[in-house]
């Protein structure tokens, strides 16, 4: 179960809360949560003592966004494994509450494997427990350190890319702090280039129909100071047209052994645009957002959201905003259907290159995809605690 | 001013409201507009007896569309010489209340020429109104048979377009009998094919910010037993990537006299996507949209709309949705600037027909353009009372 916990009155002054920690409480560990679905209104913490609440947060929203996903799936087991609930069952809810996200059945592979080895190991219910939580906060770290280098390559990319300096970037759907241990993926790379005095514009598609550009985007980047302009999704074909595009960052949801990129609904039409304008389109992820069993982009599978998230207009101070049955106001007449894909997926053509941790990948082809996932797999694997050295 | 009148709760068996109607009360003539900016909650009518409400509800997009424009203009100019106004005065008013709509200036222009060209003659005040009142209803009658005959000859088009049938058309914002005197224009043309049993399936578009697609084209969808669907604007790409979409019909707003398209925001994406999944892309629209003094795209004068319609979200029940500060519901954080173009231009090298009432123009040139223009200018004057003959 969950229970929810006011921190503050969103604001620009207000501190920064973390959007996942572990906490230990007297009652036992928990998982808390900034509720996402509440955001920029209130800042509010969901405090999840079982995977089934944790499920439910995964489902609505709550918690998002791909990184993110992992460290969730990963925290997830090691509550399961503290409280001693069922682990196996507890991974295969967690690693399927969301069809897409490459990153949670990541999260959870790493965290329920580290539990295995140590139960077949002799360790005792405890330890395994134990190993599944420091593998965890692995991920966790691993987490704030891909972004860091996901950070400084991507900004690196952009001088190259755009040698003028002074970018006005385009992103979709949120890529930030939000959805990461650290400063995220391709938001993380817009900051980066906000520090250096580098970012001209932010351009923050609304991104139709859960609003995280214009709710989560909006409210990072304000936080940091960044000039930011939120636009409905369509319009962003006049801001190419007015050549006011110098580059597309977006993150990834999951990623394709061709390369092909699924990301939130409304990338790809930002990619077929991209490419009619001759503006570079750069997708920022780790290498674990890198499914290699997945062979191309049609192997993918897209999650089909409810279609009341596009007829139904759900207030975002309203707790499950989107996700909860009747609590949004009609906007299309009543019985009308909707499509509601959750992503798109983007083939790797028309992407200008996919920056990760361990390297950028450019052209995107699946021999550079996967010899930069082989680097990073390496790098882990020799590390033995599962970070990366540079 | 403006009263409101309540007519019924809208839903698929209540009686169609006439968009716009003249009407003659005992404390004298008035304008009575189906306000667009409450559906499809409700159905409520507002009356207007001067110009200054005609302009508020111009402005506020209680009345809306090109053709209905031109109408509205029409009858604005009627109401002023009607009720004693300053009718010169009127027509600058109602003419620059939206500046990228050219059928606003169009209906302006029609109608207070009819005035003048009678008070010039020798009419006497009540004559000259009169004469500007047939006008307007000459305009209104003509903008009636331009949809019947839009919609035969796209059609038409369609058939050979799309010789196997069964269209599965996108379209955005609203285009029906909303906007029109008649049943509109490219909504018109999805009817036909719909009477025609040849429509599998419309796709709409929801149209942000103001959602004129899930609102208004559903509504009118519904209404008519179409099979539609709505959508996010940005999954249409998705929808064209999984080849479901055999061709888009959309409206204009003032075509150029190079073929360029203002229409709403969004439809410059989708001659994008339409190009690059070599699908046909058609505007539906009068010659009276077209402004053959706009030389090309870039001479269009695109309307800037208040940010607020995308950082806030208006309930559309709400009176004045979208365009009364204060009503809306805070989404981005306070403070957030917004891009919100009421309109895009695309060129006429991504239109592949203009279906206009006086024949089809394909491919889009300016020869083409101004020769079907004039063949329609020509059947007018010759035809006396505005009325054109096929």
């Amino acid at each position: 179960m969950a229970d929810r916990h006011e921190v503050s009155e969103a604001g620009a002054e207000s501190p920064a809360v973390p959007s996942l920690r572990w906490g230990e409480l007297p009652e036992g560990p928990v998982v808390v949560l900034l509720d996402q679905t509440r955001l920029p209104a209130e800042e509010v913490e969901l405090v999840c003592t079982d995977v089934p609440a944790l499920v439910q947060a995964i489902q609505t929203l709550a918690v998002r966004g791909a990184p993110l996903l992992g460290i969730t799936g990963a925290y997830g087991v090691a509550l399961a494994a503290a409280r001693g609930f069922d682990v196996e069952e507890a991974a295969v809810a967690l690693a399927s509450a969301r069809p897409t996200a490459a990153n949670l059945g990541y999260g959870v592979r790493r965290a329920a494997e580290a539990y295995r080895g140590a139960a077949a190991g002799g360790a005792g219910p405890q330890e395994a427990a134990a190993a599944a939580l420091a593998e965890a906060r692995a991920v966790h770290a691993e987490d704030v350190e891909a972004s860091a280098r996901m950070a400084e390559r991507g900004l690196e990319l952009l001088g190259e890319l755009l040698p003028g300096g002074g970018h006005r970037i385009l992103t979709h759907c949120n890529t930030g702090a939000l959805v990461s241990g650290g400063e995220g993926t391709a938001l993380a790379v817009a900051l980066a280039a906000h520090r250096a005095g580098e970012l001209r514009r932010l351009w923050v598609d609304e991104t139709r129909p859960l609003l995280q550009g214009a709710r989560l985007t909006a409210y990072e980047a304000a936080r940091a100071g960044m000039a930011y302009t939120v636009l409905a999704d369509g319009a962003a074909g006049s801001l190419f047209a007015a050549g006011e595009v110098d580059a597309v960052l977006i993150g990834a949801d999951r990623i394709a052994a061709d390369g092909a990129v699924a990301n939130k609904i409304g990338s790809y039409p930002l990619a077929v645009l991209a490419r009619y304008h001759h503006v570079p389109f750069v997708v920022v992820a780790p290498t674990s957002t890198v499914d290699l069993a997945t062979a191309d982009g049609a192997g993918i599978e897209v999650e089909q959201r409810p279609g009341r998230e596009v007829t139904e207009f759900s207030l975002p101070h309203r707790q499950g905003a989107g996700a909860v049955p009747g609590t949004g106001v009609a906007v299309a007449p009543l019985g009308s259907l909707a499509y509601n894909p959750a992503f798109d997926v983007t083939p790797a053509e028309l992407v200008t290159a996919i920056v990760t941790e361990a390297g950028v990948v450019s052209p995107v082809t699946r021999e550079r995809l996967a010899d930069v996932c082989s680097v990073s797999r390496w790098r882990k694997s020799r590390s033995g605690n599962g970070m990366m050295a540079e």
